[in-house]
């Protein structure tokens, strides 16, 4: 028997009895006498005391211990002379009678303290010792409750837990597929799921009436900081619903978790927002409404004042952050520089300072009169001791400067609060976008979103007008998850297909089994996928997905720790009939 | 709005209510002046009548449905004159007021009943209608449940679910590996994982004490009847266990499975038996203990009568079959044309029958006298109405012929009951096993496996005599999963990973990062996964597992119903640098 109690149980009622630990070697601390080892396991420490009621022997292997050895400890439960209220176990000690080394360590290429010193690329190559520290199990354990009680919500809503196929089959729309060679049908693949986009349909078709998973998804795109080729989704599908019907199923999902994790009851409805609205606002369509600085748009009123930039712009707009009128040169510099960065790509920044006295001060103090940047300060909303910035330019390029604009405000101002949450539904997004490559339109979310029913007519004359009857939960600016009611009648995704470009046949090949299903009794029905790397990321008050996976990829989307992908036997690829290109 | 209530849920006491259905139509009966509907959906079936108070319109719109239209009706809900007490819902029904046809629907392939007309290609093409089917749903409610039952236990026995990677390293030991060719790092490939075993074994490195996952894994295997390329696993790992700790876990989530599920209390423990002893008394390492009819080793008694096949035989063994005496000679050549059939391959059966006025009669009656068959009887227990069945030949394929033939008997008497259920642990199997292919040992389960301590010096003498400290559920005569406790000491490992044939730089390249894990503080663990779809069949009462998977695929690893695996564009092949050999 490895233990009669975890590291982490012990208290003062256990004392004077004889208990059994196992765990890792978290410290050894000599106080000549005495000798105090700190034994770890994933549900505390506890401490063990060596003194001069230890037998020699036991004395003697403690001195052989490093970091990290794993033992066996029997001894007796003791009261502490000085009590350590931090810790949990911290009322008691364990007098040690026997020890047992179960593995020993090498020292470890990094410490295992909630601060390590080891390197990104060290603590991924070891990600087993990493998972050691304290912050990222508690990441992983937190991922753990939040699976269990996602499933025992929805599980307590009637929905079915169902597990849709892993090797199913590559379609060109959309990101790119992983692709699987098969064996026994040589020259075919499988592909994995981007989603279970379809099968969940087919699951409705079916009558499964509610249906979710959590479950893995795969996309082979290049990979930014917050991506992963593989990636967790929770996965649902209601049918007999309208937009409404889902909006509350998974606000009450919100709000479950909400309550049950973090202990927030939030007791207003989530506010909706429609997507035009959220882009004139914010300038994005994941705004963070944990604080307002709303954009006011300046177009019109600053016109014909001999300021190229302006005069020029098919949009002009600003935001006010208060109390920053006192901002320095260098600090208005920064912000210049700010937007000038490639990747946010604004020509320049004008500000006007709000001063206490009533008077402006602008970088455009030469084309404005102090009347001037009045009217603008009260169209904003200004007041003394405010700052208010301005960009100027083609229209979506600047309302996404001035979205990245207002969100380094809400850093540098502290509104960013990781301990408040703004949970946002957008909804009525446009169901077309434009592809310039291309020249043809593809669908906002995927083609099998519903239009709304008013703006059908808009197909044939305004098709990038149509919105969609789809919509986005965002939480702090995070893009959590999102949605739609589907199309479940087979006339509309045909027509659906000719507009997105598809011809009858490709349509039929890639789809066919979807819109075959739709002739055979297809009831109304739509859902929403969420995240979930990103919730419990976001719970976590993480800024990356990384450290919420056990063994993530790096950018390059490899393992380092078991080294993968890498080179197969000839052997492997001739059953396959593939062969390398050099 | 499209319901107020669903299709399985209205009683008696919601007489006098407006209520809003939707859901298919599973049939229309029309009687003179009245038709009844029945209305489907997942939750149950409820009647609708047409009368002479139905508006006139809504008549006609009857006129129009067919079976598995989609509609949403609109009624009062009334007292039926005659009672079903049947359904759930028989005691009222529906006075339809109004009627929206939210869908239409082709007449289906086949029957949406029950019983269904269509065959099995039919129906796996068109699985979306099979679904629909109340058995099929049933099991795939069964298998919701089930899988929510067991996360409820294990999360109560503070295991933690944790996802492990899809995109793992393909290796060349045991089955055959799914890859994947990335894109981003040319020429390279990922793999699926057969199962998570070595990340649950690191996962115990990082000290998750308590692991486990409900998770999907990969053959690339030639199909069986019961297997598919892509299975569901419950993968499971512990700390600091020894094998009864890890058999005491189990039998507590089968025993919840047990009495949540199947409402049954198993009282005692699950009894034990060594993998040789399983052999012996059953000849197969999966025994159907559901019933007795263990077999008798005649070998000593029945040589030197001058029977050359017996005389020549290393084995020979018999089955006593209770009150089959009465055997016609057709009943017994059938019995005969089993044994030979060429799966099972014996050589012939020999007969005795336990007459009622103690005499036997026996195929091998020339060599044998009355006498030599009374000791036979005697030692197989046999009275007078049994019968007796005799195989010999090389003991490894006679004991495997024997089993087919025992189970066969058990079959023809009617002691394989389905809802009996009798679990057994079969432990001690053997660590190795010889490959006379390779000519070299392979690990019976998986190199990870830990040998007995005892039986350690036997690796030098005689290593097929080696125990390992593995263990398998089984039920009913399935294999419903097994495990070992692993390996933690990395010298012992990289002596196993020798014993097995492996070159230092294969074991290093393969498995390198578990054995440098294991130099890092690796506690003692060991764990199991069971096969959840073999579970939830085994529960469902069926024989094959293909009914409790949503979307199969057939034996050549097709999914018929979306087509796939399919041709790729050559763009995809070209970005991964590969090639089709023709």
């Amino acid at each position: 028997m490895y233990r009669t109690h975890t590291c982490g149980e012990l208290r003062i009622e256990h004392v004077g009895q004889e208990v059994v630990l196992s765990g890792w070697i978290q410290g050894v601390r000599n106080l000549g006498g005495m000798t105090f080892l700190t034994l770890r396991d994933r549900y505390g420490l506890t401490q063990i005391v060596i003194d001069d009621n230890t037998p020699e022997e036991l004395k003697k292997q403690v001195e052989e211990l490093g970091r990290e050895f794993v033992v066996k400890i029997t001894g007796e439960v003791i009261e502490r002379s000085s009590k350590n209220s931090k810790m949990p176990t911290g009322d008691i000690e364990i007098g040690a009678k026997e020890l047992v080394v179960l593995n020993k360590s090498e020292i470890p290429p990094f410490t295992i303290e909630d601060e390590t010193d080891g390197g990104d690329e060290l603590r991924m190559k070891y990600r087993y010792m990493d998972l050691r520290r304290n912050p990222v199990r508690k990441n992983l354990e937190l991922r753990h409750r939040m699976g269990q009680e996602i499933r025992k919500y929805l599980d307590g809503e009637m929905f079915m837990e169902i597990e849709t196929p892993y090797l199913i089959k590559s379609t060109p729309e959309g990101a790119r597929d992983f692709i699987v060679p098969s064996r026994m049908n040589q020259g075919e693949f499988y592909a994995l799921p981007q989603s279970p986009q379809t099968f969940k349909q087919l699951l409705m078709v079916s009558g499964f009436d509610r249906y979710f998973q959590i479950v893995k998804c795969f996309r082979d795109e290049d990979l930014r900081a917050d991506r992963q080729p593989e990636f967790t989704q929770i996965d649902c599908e209601m049918s007999f619903v309208d937009q409404d019907d889902v909006l509350n199923m998974f606000e009450g999902l919100a709000n479950h978790l909400f309550k049950v994790i973090k202990g927030i009851e939030i007791k207003e409805k989530f506010p909706q927002m429609p997507y035009s609205e959220a882009m004139e606002k914010y300038g994005s369509d994941k705004p963070d409404i944990r604080f307002d600085m709303q954009f006011v748009n300046l177009t019109d009123i600053v016109k014909g004042n001999n300021f190229v930039v302006f005069d020029t712009a098919e949009y002009v707009g600003g935001i006010c952050a208060q109390a920053c009128g006192n901002y320095t040169r260098k600090q208005l510099d920064k912000l210049t520089d700010f937007v000038r960065k490639p990747q946010i790509g604004a020509r320049g920044l004008v500000y006007v300072k709000c001063n206490e006295d009533g008077s402006f001060k602008s970088s455009a103090d030469k084309f404005f009169s102090q009347e001037d940047l009045k009217v603008w300060a009260e169209k904003m909303n200004a007041k003394a001791g405010d700052l208010i910035l301005v960009l100027a330019g083609e229209k979506a390029h600047t309302l996404n400067a001035l979205s990245e604009l207002r969100l380094e405000m809400g850093e540098q101002l502290g509104l960013k609060d990781k301990n408040k949450f703004a949970p946002l539904w957008v909804v009525d997004f446009p169901l077309l976008e434009w592809d310039e490559d291309n020249k043809r339109f593809h669908a906002m979310h995927h083609p099998f979103t519903s239009p709304k029913a008013e703006d059908i007519h808009l197909f044939e004359t305004d098709p990038g007008k149509v919105r969609a009857n789809a919509y986005d939960l965002v939480i702090n600016g995070v893009e959590i998850g999102g949605g739609s009611i589907r199309i479940h009648d087979d006339k509309l995704q045909q027509d659906m297909f000719k507009h997105l470009g598809f011809s009858e046949e490709e349509a039929k090949e890639q789809f066919g089994f979807l819109m075959d299903a739709f002739k055979y009794g297809a009831p109304p029905h739509g859902g929403a996928a969420f995240g979930f790397d990103r919730w419990v990321s976001l719970f976590a008050g993480l800024d990356s997905i990384r450290d919420v996976i056990a063994f993530p990829k790096n950018n390059s989307g490899r393992d380092v720790m078991i080294d993968s992908p890498s080179a197969v036997d000839n052997k492997q690829l001739d059953e396959l009939s593939l062969k390398l290109k050099k």
